[in-house]
């Protein structure tokens, strides 16, 4: 089958073997699949993030399965972001059934322990014509919503964790710096909460336009106006959660230093470097520093029900298709950030 | 009066003048105050205080007072830990009667806004013979409870803030990084509040056993064992909520990187330097950084009462008395940190 292999460093396009699906798993065939930042990362410095996954594999996970991590020195077909059509059942399949088409949890498990998809040696992810899924695992797309918009269900899930992690009550007030797909889920998610005020910050033209079509509330170019004095301008008062989804060393102290007594601030870009911070100006404003990390299963699985029953629109993210032999080529793209929220791969 | 007094940098004993209490103030003969490494670091950093100050004061504050903060060009009186005995009453007074034993927040307020008490150039702290009080934040001390133990009050409120930022549910296990004053605070209202698992890391053997004595369940020493190694060999599965109270670069990112996965990690302990952190060690681990500060009315006047009523024994933090005359060799001895845990000025 076709794929787009992570190989010695490399995206490439090539013909590799089928995956055969075994007790509990079926066969799919991949309908869409996005491109996430974390892929352009694992390209670019695949070693650091393998580190990472050999750190978050040390602390275990809730299934208590033996955890995989990717080498790169053999194949990596990337791509977590998928929906997919059921074409093969395994032995012992009890969920799906042929022609569903289904989104999953990016995780398989079978006998030898846990493996990413998307970032695994053992399964290919998305980014090839086939896959293999857990069956318990999958997830079958209701209301007839199209596949290209379930596939979303992922990146969206992302910004439903953020925004639960916040514990948002009604009247609060919420700061999103960055307007990536990350940032955007976020603005989706809290508009979803139903918060009313909803700042968000982007230096790009495109991205602002998205995140106001989102659901931001008052959008702003933070070459011209910080994100905070923005709120402080249209509010300025109600209890704020500031969502930190640009990534890059010094946005965490930045908000911290702007942010009012009390805040919230949710760090869900993941800036993989040191970053310095003045913690007396966390001290003084007693806030709060929340971590946030993918999802759990329930907000995945809520995620695909809120878009399959319309509250969540995630369709304005898509600004762009590519097929399998197109991704190298996207990588390249997206090495530009203004120019695009979310490319998906259509095989 | 005889007074302790913070003049061109230098802590010098001298006579100054009786404050005179305005409307609704109480003049207090100061009967117990103990020194806090805060009074330490406004005398060596005086300059970076100030700036903190002003910048707490940018926020504003719940009274909506304007608030002052000290000028080092003239006289500052330190010492905000305090108990002590009402003398004379101004106009306006209801609350309190000739004789009293008080506590006090130690702020003062009158027309012209907020003095934190304690760093204020318009009225004395507890290092001198005699304060003005205002009427209405005055507590009176219950139970016959001796004024020593109640000028603890102030530092043990501190832990009790400290432990409600934890949010500690019944289960819940903690440990608590440093055991000078605000360790010790914290590990006796973790143990207030009913926590089974309190394991405690000091370099010092002295504040080690301060630390058994004020309720630590387990107590290490660094050089010999990680706090969170212990943490592991002794329970390592319970939620846990680590508290920074040592306040020294490189602490935060060192509790990060041993913390468990979903770890409340509270920063109590000031670190008044820029600090650097490994963000995606927080990532992974989902770990929430709650800044401590300071104590609100209730818990202050909680805290009293828990003390006043034999539930927290704060006693054993007092290692020391000095006279007012003591007070500039106190500052020096208190600066080699493993020999004392709470000095107290007793004018």
């Amino acid at each position: 089958m076709r794929a787009a292999v992570l190989r010695a460093g490399v995206m490439q396009v090539d013909d590799i073997a089928d995956p055969a699906p075994g007790p509990g798993q079926v066969l799919v065939r991949t309908l869409a699949c996005g491109i996430c930042g974390s892929d352009l990362h694992a390209v670019a410095h695949g070693e650091q993030m393998v580190e990472q996954m050999h750190e978050a594999a040390g602390l275990g996970n809730d299934l208590g399965l033996t955890p995989h991590v990717m080498d790169l020195d053999r194949d990596v077909v990337l791509g977590h972001e998928f929906s997919a059509e059921v074409v093969e059942l395994g032995p012992e399949v009890a969920n799906c059934s042929i022609g569903d088409t289904v989104v999953s949890l990016p995780v398989v498990f079978d006998a030898s322990g846990l493996h990413p998809l998307g970032y695994a040696n053992a399964y290919p992810g998305g980014y090839a014509e086939r896959m293999v899924l857990n069956d318990l695992v999958c997830l079958k797309v209701p209301n007839g919503l199209d596949a290209q918009t379930a596939a979303l269900t992922e990146p969206m899930a992302v910004g439903v964790h953020a925004v639960n992690r916040a514990q948002m009550e009604p009247g609060d007030a919420a700061v999103v710096l960055g307007c990536g797909p990350v940032g955007l889920a976020v603005i989706a998610a809290l508009r979803l909460s139903g918060v009313e005020t909803i700042v968000a910050a982007d230096f790009s033209p495109a991205r602002r336009a998205l995140a106001a079509t989102m659901g931001a509330t008052e959008v702003v170019d933070p070459a011209a106006e910080a994100a905070l004095d923005a709120w402080r301008r249209v509010d300025g008062q109600s209890p704020l959660a500031i969502f930190e989804a640009v990534g890059v060393a010094g946005m965490l102290d930045t908000a911290m230093q702007g942010a009012p007594r009390g805040a919230r601030l949710v760090v869900v870009g993941v800036c993989m470097t040191p970053d310095t911070i003045k913690p007396m100006g966390g001290v003084v404003r007693q806030l709060d520093i929340r971590f946030a990390f993918a999802y759990d299963a329930a907000e995945f699985s809520d995620t695909l029900l809120h878009i399959a029953e319309g509250d969540l629109d995630v369709s304005p993210m898509i600004t762009g298709h590519v097929s399998i032999d197109g991704i190298p080529g996207a990588f390249r793209e997206l090495a530009d950030p203004g120019a695009h929220a979310k490319i998906l791969v259509t095989p």
